[in-house]
């Protein structure tokens, strides 16, 4: 038996999708690729729920991240990044590596963005060029009400830029309706796809934004994207394992329904939730109306060392679940149900947790 | 039968290697995927032969060829980019973009770089920093002397930037003994590992350079990915199937030896030469003392519509070679030989050829 991987990403794969990975290799300026992008570039587009262009990069998340910046601004713009976590200071970082004007509205981890809080900011700092947002933020197993926010830095006329890595896919995001004009997601995430792969939307008003921005870029260029897409190639040589994959995973997501995908999701979190609290274990957001669907983030017991459970966990359980990370080190743990996850899943990791825990120091729940 | 597919990148890949790309996920934070990064580093480090570091990035060449640049200089700096092909012209427009004074000594195509051209420029101009360096260039099937055009720069005592990405592991390059400051190449060339990973080796000159360089950087950030590598690991999610097939890959290597391997792209290179030119082929490189190991580029001869009979070959002979790039587009037809190739592989490429060329227009050779 492999272990159960209840990590937010890499995610397991599916049979098909691992057999996918193993095929042989092809000419990624021929034919045969030409069609694998163009399946996987309009399944996308229905699921980034978009009209707009969407592109496939060789890199992870974060190197679309930097994408979504460095294609839209200039050095010296002024940025509001709006932070609940680990990922939002890492957007925001990303940000000012490339000489942007960043104003960080933070919020206390474990809590929700509060879209009055960035209106508040918009009608004080006219000046500010573009929002970046975390739509689901792993490091807190907290989801964003994204649609309120984006809507809010759209009356004021603003640049929307999503980091939706671990959300895209697994939970609802519409990316035109709610006005959102660079969304980015990992393949290694509800796509049931191994890393390698990053997704990015872009809207009209980001290519407006594009014709004027002047942070330098060459890889992540969306314009070369754009022109190679033209042609059903990619500028660079793409992981071409990872794009007959995606078409595999993009497949048979479709067939099981996004609505349906989304459903599951959002039950097999409750799940797991429920679990976790059935064994007297406290949930690390502070309300869990906006618990994620894709990750769940728990205290670490009194008198439990975190590190050492994660370490049970896995060497005696065969069960692998996430630390926490940045100033949740060793204060959290994390379970990820994103992509190929079932009630059945949750119900082992929970049977582990109660198991394990007794040697780990717990006293009481 | 799958086709023959001889284009410079993607290779075909061994069984073992795809075996390993068909890997169920693991936790990138994990102490398996730690050894896989200890071991696949290790071995990378002896084959770039090279005491210096090695990192492992997730991207293609090019990224790695961004990388080499925004680590080591500030905008404004004044380097020096030697081309004699396509790629060397890459070179230097990635400089460019990130704001490097880019001074271009262009050598015709299908010539080789000439060390004292580079040293009378370097002679003239004290300013420059950096000399960027193309080791085998693809688009034209030559490979430079960089042991010879290394020590130029380094008698100036220049930063030494290469693009080896389709000949390290096939064609002999000593990093540290030529002198190399940061090398690239990328896993689906010799590696014969699908695309998505690139590898860089960093100098010690190369850290003193990135402590003063300026250029923007995050997700190509090398200080970043030393920081990770102390613990295994790597700052983004790593293409981890990638992983697990370079690690197959470069077993490999290794048990052929790779005095062996690099004999054998000599020796496989000649064949397809004495091969092309037996049925009347003329070479593209203005010499045959330094085509390249890796991959042959032909001359489309009178007559022949290239494109035609690159479609031919693939529709009627399951043979896939590479047309031209850029300016070469159409004129010129290339074979890539490297990684897992035999001498049988190129009697099949001639067959091909021999029997199509007449079906595309050949009048006489």
């Amino acid at each position: 038996m492999p272990p159960q991987l209840r990590i937010p990403g890499p995610t397991p794969c599916p049979d098909d999708v691992l057999k996918a990975m193993g095929r042989q290799m092809i000419d990624h300026r021929g034919k045969e690729f030409g069609e694998v992008m163009y399946r996987v570039t309009t399944s996308l587009k229905e699921m980034f729920q978009t009209k707009g262009d969407v592109f496939v990069l060789t890199t992870s998340g974060t190197g679309a991240m930097e994408a979504s910046i460095v294609n839209t601004l200039s050095p010296g713009d002024k940025v509001l990044a709006v932070s609940i976590g680990s990922f939002g200071d890492r957007y925001a970082d990303i940000a000012k590596a490339y000489g942007a004007d960043v104003q960080c509205l933070n919020f206390e981890w474990g809590h929700q963005a509060d879209p009055d809080a960035v209106r508040r900011v918009l009608k004080d700092v006219p000046a500010i060029k573009a929002v970046l947002f975390t739509h689901n933020e792993t490091s807190t197993g907290v989801t964003n009400d994204l649609q309120s926010l984006a809507k809010v830095a759209r009356e004021y006329d603003k640049l929307v830029l999503v980091d939706a890595i671990s959300s895209l896919g697994s939970i609802n995001l519409e990316t035109d309706a709610w006005g959102c004009d660079v969304v980015c997601t990992g393949s290694q995430k509800g796509w049931m796809v191994p890393p390698g792969l990053a997704m990015v939307s872009v809207s009209q008003k980001a290519w407006q934004a594009y014709e004027k921005a002047k942070m330098p870029r060459y890889y992540f260029d969306f314009g070369k994207a754009r022109k190679y897409l033209e042609k059903k190639q990619t500028p660079w040589t793409p992981a071409v394992s990872q794009f007959f994959a995606l078409q595999v995973g993009l497949d048979d997501l479709a067939k099981e329904g996004m609505p349906n995908v989304m459903a599951r999701h959002k039950r097999i979190s409750k799940h797991a939730r429920d679990s976790a609290k059935a064994i007297g274990l406290k949930l690390f957001p502070a309300s869990e109306t906006y618990a994620s669907a894709t990750v769940t983030a728990i205290n670490g017991p009194d008198g439990v060392n975190v590190v050492k459970l994660l370490q049970v966990l896995r060497d005696e359980y065969k069960v692998v679940l996430a630390g926490g990370q940045g100033k949740l080190e060793g204060k959290i743990f994390r379970i990820g149900h994103l992509g190929l996850v079932t009630e059945k899943d949750m119900d082992e990791v929970a049977a582990a947790l109660r198991s394990a825990l007794p040697s780990v120091g717990l006293k009481a729940l």
